[in-house]
This record gives structure tokens, sequence and C-alpha cells, in this order.
């Protein structure tokens, strides 16, 4: 009988715990696997081989379901080409000497590149070892899958405190002009989702997003108008705004490790356009690590699914499929998914961008439709702050 | 019989409106008041005579106990000496047009500064209306009373957060030197409350407070020290630290339109050191707003006592008693406390400063000492992530 290895990578969710706690639920309930193992640190982990033994009793683990982070450790490293990466044959060194024959990878879209290519490996040279994708990522930016684990607590983070900014600039006559910054990276999902607020009457005045070309001017005219309607603007955009030209709207710019672009705070770059511009009091926030951390806010549905993605990954390890385990929604209200494998090359490296039509033409709002892509995790929400704005009139 | 007047002054709280509510409550309860009058963002509503009447139902305004913000405006707007201040005039004005003779400032120092102001300006000219100050800052930097409204669920948020952050810093191996920058002004007490982490075990490794002297070379050697043993260090600050020349440290400084000092960013600053110096990656987090808005991780026992002292204001007015209504601790464990009076001269503007006696001799973190001061609002959360560390042994 083979033995599984299980690794987390990329950035850490809310939910990403729950996803191995998935895993080893699974693992507790077949007799197929003989030991599991957590690689410590991501691909560093069954590079180095260093690996920790998981027990076969899933009480010893009920609590990771709710923390966030990624308490195996996690790391950005991926697989590069196979011509110029020794990390090929030093995992598969790993997976010899301790006899594994499942590899589960629990990541984002780099990840599952390098998912696809361990997988690709191990056929190529006759390797019997199936290779699964665990979805995650809050940015949401997976394409063939509904959404990804993490996105829906990073939702319900994004919404909440959309709402209370609301309430706290609105103490204020003439408020000021706050600017909030989201993650996202190149995809608008998660910084879109502050429209959610607007249900509550608490939403923000302008939503900038990456898949339109951010036009300094319009914005600038954009809010001059609101300000002067309302003595305050609430602004939130993403991380990663681009003009025309496809160049980041930013205060800086320089290279990670891995070649990807390090965005410099496009918030704190826009007050200070508002400032010298529009002569007018500012604020930019920016959520940080913050939004992915924030496990205080889980959403059940979230935590549920990242769950089901790692228990659906073990049966279809055990049974010989190969690939990522998609959600696929079957209906908005009530809210209901079930899971299903995707091919591994299908999701790595592609980005899935907001689509075009969720976002107003003037490209500075999210439409309404948008909101049932995102009311599960928002209908949560057991605090009603409805009624709160009786003072607010103008 | 007399009309009374509430007015909320200073920067919003999660649980400013709970003392709104209480106020209500008590009104609601009391025969001694005829019309209950809500002032629009602030003392600029008294000044220029825009109220809003209150119902004498206090179902209609239930959920106002829970939502963050200031619900009838607030503003920054104090009295300065009578004989440049045209305020009192117009003030006194209003209080003869809508026959008030309570009069109720929801505030902190400048607020209770304010409110003794105007007490003695009518004590002085004989005209018959009662101040009552209701406590209310995150900084918790009023004197005579052992903490003030909106601070407990400052801490539970800075508590949360700053657990939830170390998970996700001990993601990675290495991982970056985080600051994290916390509100306070010249007071220490909320960014010593990050100490509160350290009883689940995800405490920060380094904690620096304006009440003693920042060092930059002490610090760049702490910073050094941590990252050689752990790979990582997490640094909570507050936002106002001073050297030992009482200059502040930070990117830069303005003054405020009532002559504060409006200060930058003191953790981008030391993360631009310790690249410079100790060339570490680093990210540096401000909670922002966010610290004094989060209403969903509103404390319990904060929203009690803000409720309690608003009540309290109302009993002692009709009693014609005048003052602020404090809050005074009789218990840790099981946690109890009463409400008194205390004048507000005592109150006016003076600064309540964390006692050293809670900083260690190093000047880098904060004795267990603080914890059973702190204890109530944190052993309100509810969820146990003790044992989440099992695979972070380095």
């Amino acid at each position: 009988m083979k033995n599984a290895v299980y690794f987390q990578s990329g950035g850490p969710t809310a939910v990403i715990n729950s996803s191995f706690y998935g895993v080893i639920k699974a693992y507790c309930n077949t007799d197929k696997i003989d030991i599991l193992y957590g690689a410590r640190y991501g691909l560093e982990g069954l590079i180095k081989g260093d690996l920790v033994k998981i027990e076969k009793d899933i009480s010893k683990y009920d609590e990771i379901q709710y923390l966030n982070g990624a308490i195996l450790g996690t790391a950005r490293r991926c697989l590069k080409d196979i011509s110029i990466d020794d990390g090929y044959q030093k995992v598969l060194s790993t997976l010899k000497k301790y006899n594994i024959g499942y590899v589960f990878v629990n990541g984002g879209n780099d990840s599952m590149d390098t998912a696809d290519k361990l997988n690709n490996f191990f056929l190529s040279i006759g390797f019997d070892c199936v290779v699964i994708g665990i979805p995650k990522t809050i940015d949401n930016d997976l394409v063939m899958i509904d959404h990804c684990p993490g996105f829906g607590s990073a939702v319900k983070y994004v919404v909440r405190t959309t709402m209370e900014l609301f309430l706290d600039i609105n103490a204020f006559n003439p408020g000021r002009v706050t600017v909030v910054e989201i993650m996202g990276r190149d995809a608008g999902w998660l910084a879109a989702s502050s429209v959610g607020a607007k249900i509550f009457g608490l939403g923000p005045d302008l939503i900038y997003l990456p898949e339109t070309p951010f036009d300094i001017e319009r914005f600038i005219d954009d809010v001059r108008r609101v300000y002067n309607e309302k003595n305050r603007v609430l602004i939130c955009v993403s991380e990663a705004l681009k003009d025309k030209d496809g160049k980041y709207i930013s205060m800086d710019e320089k290279l990670d490790s891995f070649g990807h672009v390090q965005l410099g705070s496009v918030s704190k770059y826009l007050v200070s356009l508002v400032e010298e511009r529009l002569k007018l009091k500012t604020r930019n926030i920016e959520f940080s690590l913050v939004q992915r951390c924030a496990s205080h806010l889980q959403s059940k549905i979230d935590r549920e699914e990242a769950i089901g993605v790692g228990e659906k990954a073990v049966e279809y390890a055990i049974n010989n499929k190969r690939g990522m385990v998609s959600i696929v929604r079957d209906s908005d209200k009530p809210y209901k998914s079930h899971f299903e494998l995707v091919s591994l090359s299908s999701v790595a490296n592609a980005i899935k961008h907001l689509p075009l039509e969720y976002i107003n033409k003037d490209g500075n709002y999210v439409n309404d439709a948008y909101l049932t892509y995102i009311r599960p995790f928002i209908d949560e929400e057991e605090i009603n702050i409805n009624s709160g704005l009786l003072f607010l009139k103008k």
C-alpha cells in the first residue's frame, strides 16, 4: 500500500487549513492510504524531504479547520522548466524514499502549474504517482471553477469592513475622500465584492478594477462629482489598477524573486492625486494581509467547501484520477454546489478575470448582477444594520 | 419641565452609539425630561441649532447599540477660550430656544474639556443647565476612569488580528519583518494590548510604546536578534513613538486644524530602516480606521458599559449632579465594575499614559501584569486556537 503527501503552496487564506483538515478526514476514512505526510513549507518540504507524519485520528485535528495561515508552512517555490530546475529529481527522490503514491497540492495558479508539471513528469518517466490539485486563492482567479476556496471568507471580510468604514466616514461632515485598497492581483473579483456593502445601504461610492483601463482624469472627475453631492467619498480599488497602456498605477514597482511585479500602493498614489488636484482631505486604507487572515470572519460555506475539496481530492486519488478538484454551483438561492474533477493543464497558470459584464460602462462601479454571485457569503452575516442610517440623511 | 440634548464628539468607536442607546433608554424610563434632542455633527449641531428629536420609544432604537460610527454625526470642534470663541453664545442661544436644561457630551479628553468649559460658563452666568460627560475613546487615555468605553472593543480587534497575523507570517520560512501600527496617540494602551495574543501563543515578538523613548539602534539590535532566532519578526508599535528628545518617529509630520500633530506612518519608516540596515524583507500594516470601526468584534462588556454610562448620565443629570460618568473596576475575575461621577475639570484635557510598571526594562515588551487589565475583553473570544501551532515547531 502506498503513502500520500499533502502540501500548502502560495499565500495563506482563512480556509487553506480547512482543506488540510478535509484531506486528513478522508485519510482517516480510507484503508487505501497507509501513511499521510505533510510537507513543511510547501514544495520546499518535498524537495528537502522535510515531512511530518499525520496521525490517523481526526479528533486530534478538529481545530485546524478554523485556523487561518498555513499551519504546515507554505512557500512561493514552484517548479520551473525541467531543463533548468533540479527540483523534479529531488521531489522524486523524496517520494521514493517515503513510498509515496499520492501527492496533494493545495494552492493557486502557480501551484496548479507545478502540480501539472509534476504530473506530466511522473507520467513521462512511468513513475506511479497520482497528483491532485486542491484549489485555494482569495484572488478567485482560477479558471474551470465557480469560485475558489478562500475567496468567500475574504468577501465576507471585505463586505463587512466596507460597511463599517462607511459608517465611520459618514460620521464627519465634510468627510474625507477615502481610498480602500483591496487584494486580487490582476483580477478584480475581491475588490468588486465591496459592492456587497450596498445591500445594507453602506456601499462604496466608486469601485475601480484592473479589468478596465484606469483613467486619471475620469477618476478625478468622478471624485469631484461625488464629493460635491455627498461631502465625502468612499472608494474601493483593486491593488493592480492599470492604465490604457497596461502600466500599473502605483507609487513604485519592483519585481519579486519569481519575476512577479510587487506593486507599490495604488491607494497612496490616488489620495496624493486627490490632495494635489482637488485640495481635499484624504485617507488611504490598505486591507493588507488582514483580508486573507480574518478567520474570525471565516465563511461557513467557504470552510465547508474547503473541507470538501480536500476530502474529494483523496477520493479521486485513491480511484487513480488526476486533476484539480473544482466547485460547480448548482443554484444561487438556496446556495448549492458540487465537486468535479478538471484537468490540471487547463487550470495551470491561466487567470480568470472578472467578466466585463459585471462592470458598469463608466468603469467605476459593479452591477447588481455580481451581488448574486457573492451573495451566499454575505447572507451569512447575522447582524442587520439596515436601519442604522436613520440619522444620516443628508 | 426641561428638555435635554445629547451629542457625539471626536473620533467614532465601535460603541459610542451604544452610549447614545443608553441615554435614550434612560430617557424613555424617566418623566423628568420632556424632549430628548440629538445634535447633529457634534458641537456644530448645538452651535447651528441643528437638532433632531428622539422618539420616546426605545424599541425604535434597538439596533444602534450594535453600530459603529457616530450615527448622529460627530466633529472635532471643541470650545476654545471664551474670549475668542463665539460658540458659547451660540450654544446658549440654541439651548434657550429649545428649553434645554441637560446637555450630554459623549467624547474624549478634548470633549470633556468642552463639557467643563460649558459647565463653568453656565454656572458663571447663572444659566440653569446641567452638563454631563459620557466617556469615549479607543485611546483609553482619560484620567479618573479604569478604562474608557470604546477601548475594550478595540482591544478585542487588536488581539484577534495580531493572532491572525502571527499565523499568516509564521507560514513562511524565512518570514518577513512585519511592523503593525496601532492607534492611541500619545498613550500606548491599545498598542500594548497586542500582548494579549500571547495568551494563545500567538503574540508579537516586540512591542514599542510612546511611554518609553524610542532608540533606533536598540530597535535594530532587537530586530536582528529576534530574526536570527526565529527567521521572522512580528512587531507592534504605537502610532506615536518618540525619541529621547520627544521628537516623533515618523515619515512626516503635519498639524491638523486644531494644532494636533498629524502623524506620518511610523511603521513605514521603521520597515524602511530595517530594509536599509538589515537587508531583510519587510511589510508594514496599519490597522487604520478599522480598529475603531470593527463592530463585528464589539466587546460585550464594552457595549454594556457604554450603554451603562449613557443611562447613568441621565440619572445623574435629573438629580442635578454634574461631572463625567466614570467606570470603577471592582474585580478582575469575575470581571465586575460600577459607575461613579467624577468632576469634569479633573478629566478635561489630562492624558493618562500607560504606567511604566507595565513596560519591561528594555522598553520593547509589555509585562504579564497588563494581561490582567485587558483580559476581560479577551476572554470573550470564543475560538480556542491554542493547539494550532503543532506543526510550527522550528
